[in-house]
């Protein structure tokens, strides 16, 4: 049996939209959802576990985990880690999130800092894009790190030598900041684990080439987000081209596409690299959204994923020590 | 009669996408070109004036300025200077393009840094986007002045008071890296040039509430390609998703968008903020790309627009002093 835990307090249309994802969600055979939440949201439908404040979304991050050692999120992560639950979900604050399930789960070995790993559609399969917003600033060795953690993430789904590119403004060896360039001259060098393919502009990397793409939060997070911009300005564009009988036909699969560019419903950003499965959605997820990040949760949860990523990223770094 | 510049050694394709495009060209009357090339492609259709020499694509911008000073876009940059020629258009090294034109024709009044402003289509209308290539890091003091440019470039083309944002990962002012949150509280103050209407996201940007969004040039080249990237993925699934017929009656609306997004095509990147009209085209543009850069150059020279912009920077930076 896998308990799926769920911040029911997390997200700008708290506990709404989660109220009402509970009734569309259908959990695979063997699992089971924890709630934690306020006492006044208490149902008798799923177990609850009663948190007596939560994190709110525009608060800063580390005064709001002082002051609320007893909000949603981390009760939800202290269960996490003492195993009563194998996953959580939250769309509350991210900054928040990333910050307790550090202090609380701590990183997977060896690991400098997590990141938030979102799969993007492209032409040839899906991609793992990391960090989109765990870390605002990083360095060459977070870069590095992150291939790593990405290249975990690809090998546990079954793709034994994962191609990894860094995402850059031009494919040249010296573009881009210095500590990008630091970073293409590490992932350069040979290794078992993954193959490195080099810079990677915006513009190519819908073209698959790569199941790895790296790069800082910052630039991660306007990437996504700049995807699902233009989805929906294409989209939008469609309904006044079309005919009505044609636009009626197309916009399911239009639409299918425009939610697997919008990160959080499919199924949600993993963050890659603390001791356990933490899914963050984007605030504003809608219901779907937030049955798509459990159901997510709970395949990960199935397949014992933080074991195997910890298991290859202690492997590849005793590899890289090696060197 | 304006005389519009081109580098005939410029670009991926050089000079055989540019001789393609001069056969598609059609200059609006009182319009001249005058080619700047290697002696081997002199042709007695244009005024032809030959450099010895050229910048590499891949060459080191600053390293191939000390060598090639009679290099094609020195010698072109020079006669824009001389008031031979009223603009310039390159496909060439962007680098180099952006270190020249500062050196040989200088910044406007008070500038820091030129930037380069690309236009976007929005489901609002156009939206200029600065930097997006020039400056791979800024400060927060440049992205303040990049708003100004903006603001300048929109005012003289009619926008009375433009709407100015910063390209963020989240609407609330803490948001994003230090230069962000600095740059954010200097714009906030009043001005009587433009409207500051906060940060802006990814997604939000293709809504149009904004006429000029302000970010890096690493970030917005990210941003922008992306944009490119994302459209022709969508594109990719259309053609499987449309009957023939219909797909033959759509391909070409679709096609317009995605140009449209592709930034070098419509019509190239405006580098603004130095002392003269260069517009920098993709390295890898087609011939109508180049037409496109063309037409656009005539018609900003055919404006005055140098002048404009340097007045109202002028009067603007007048106006920060007095606060």
């Amino acid at each position: 049996m896998k308990r799926i835990g769920l911040d029911l307090m997390g997200g700008d249309n708290a506990p709404g939209a989660l109220l009402k994802a509970l009734k569309a969600l259908k959990l695979p055979p063997k699992n089971e959802l924890v709630l934690i939440g306020t006492a006044e949201y208490q149902t008798s439908n799923f177990d609850y576990v009663v948190a007596p404040t939560f994190v709110e979304m525009d608060e800063p991050p580390l005064a709001a985990l002082r002051r609320k050692k007893e909000a949603s999120m981390c009760i939800g992560l202290r269960l996490l880690k003492a195993g009563k639950i194998d996953a959580l979900v939250s769309a509350g604050n991210t900054g928040a999130l990333v910050s307790a399930s550090k202090m609380i789960l701590g990183n997977c070995k060896g690991l400098l800092r997590p990141a938030l790993l979102a799969q993007i559609p492209t032409k040839r399969g899906l991609l793992a894009v990391l960090d989109v917003g765990a870390n605002v600033q990083v360095k060459a060795n977070h870069l590095v790190q992150f291939a790593l953690l990405g290249a975990a993430f690809c090998r546990a789904n079954g793709i034994h030598r994962p191609r990894v590119g860094l995402l850059n403004i031009g494919s040249e060896a010296m573009k881009g900041t210095s500590d990008l360039r630091q970073a293409y001259k590490s992932l350069s060098q040979k290794n078992s684990f993954f193959e490195f393919i080099g810079n990677i502009e915006g513009k190519s990397v819908f073209e698959g080439e790569a199941n790895v793409l790296v790069t800082d939060g910052f630039t991660g997070n306007v990437f996504l987000k700049t995807a699902e911009g233009v989805a929906s300005l294409i989209l939008d564009r469609f309904d006044s081209l079309l005919p009505p009988e044609m636009n009626q036909q197309l916009h399911p699969r239009i639409e299918d596409l425009q939610r697997r560019l919008h990160y959080a419903e499919y199924p949600g950003a993993l963050l890659a690299g603390v001791s356990g499965i933490v899914i963050k959605c984007h605030g504003h997820s809608s219901p779907q959204a937030i049955v798509n990040a459990v159901l997510g949760a709970a395949d990960l949860a199935s397949r014992d994923f933080i074991q195997s990523i910890k298991d290859q990223l202690a492997q590849q770094i005793g590899v890289e020590k090696e060197v």
